[in-house]
């Protein structure tokens, strides 16, 4: 079903502004128009472009990170629930990659998962104690990963808090990690 | 017992060839005459300080990493033995703390864990496939962190290499990890 532009504009800005992160490819593909419409579309609303839309929602959430500044996270953060979930995403670039075989290096897939599993937590100071990791599909320059970091239990005798993290490069999960972290307090603050 | 100058400028320059790390400081202790004396033997022999015995212990050994150029490698390899064991210094800066509490941030330690399992791999290709790791102890600017890694096993058939590592600031371990490695030929090519 073909809708006027009235229509389409209309639905349009109400997708964007449920999921900042759809691209204007899945728009056109859902309203069967031409990205180049879905661009015209946006300029005429003056929404900006994804990219845009991602750093505005990451300058948003990081106000929200207590247990590290800002620009000690590797990756964006693009939504925080502080000790229930958080949202990452980091742009593979070829500095991150081995020269030799143009996979991205461990540790970076390591420093983002464990850096959202500190800024999830509601506590002004988090360590890391533990943490188990598999790395199950090579990623590469120009991938997109996105982590998600869920906190799945807490021990607040011993001042630890459990972490589940995901990540992947266009819905397949590249990397698991489990974190086992030290808070302060050991509890909410809230 | 106090030794000639002659004694002890001949058992110094065997000492330095055995163990080409030993401080000023460790040898002043042992030929129970101060600091300034080795410093002056030294400058008389012609044996470099400890700084840049290390570089050029480091320089020799890179050359002998097959796994990854050496500009990836995370920290300066002293000692490698391919396919068997592997030690590595790393200096931790003020750029690998965090802000708030001055603590080194974990990926940085699993990043020179991490090489040092690649580099130890006598082959072409080495990926991490799993890694579980602890952080035993907060390590701080200025901190030395001495990290070895063993190889303890193999799983030809999977093309699996299993490592052990261990790093340590003034002999006490501050981060230990066990490595499955993946690599392309799953055993030695010598």
């Amino acid at each position: 079903m073909k809708r006027s532009k009235k229509e389409r504009q209309s639905l349009l800005t109400e997708q964007i502004a449920d999921n900042p992160f759809v691209t204007d490819e899945q728009l056109a593909a859902e309203f069967n128009v031409s990205v180049q419409t879905i661009r015209l579309d946006r300029m005429e609303l003056a929404i900006p472009e994804l990219r845009e839309r991602i750093k505005d929602v990451a300058a948003k959430k990081y106000d929200e990170v207590k247990s590290l500044p800002l620009d000690e996270v590797i990756g964006e953060i693009i939504d925080i629930e502080l000790d229930n979930r958080a949202i990452s995403i980091f742009d593979v670039g070829e500095e991150h990659v081995f020269q030799r075989n143009g996979i991205a290096r461990g540790h970076h897939l390591f420093a983002q998962a464990n850096s959202l599993a500190v800024a999830v937590i509601d506590d002004e100071l988090a360590l890391t104690v533990k943490s188990n990791v598999a790395f199950v599909k090579p990623v590469r320059a120009g991938n997109r990963v996105v982590t998600k970091a869920v906190v799945k239990g807490k021990n607040p005798d011993k001042n630890r808090t459990f972490i589940e993290v995901t990540s992947s490069v266009d819905n397949e999960v590249v990397f698991k990690g489990e974190f086992e972290m030290y808070r302060m307090k050991g509890e909410e603050t809230t």
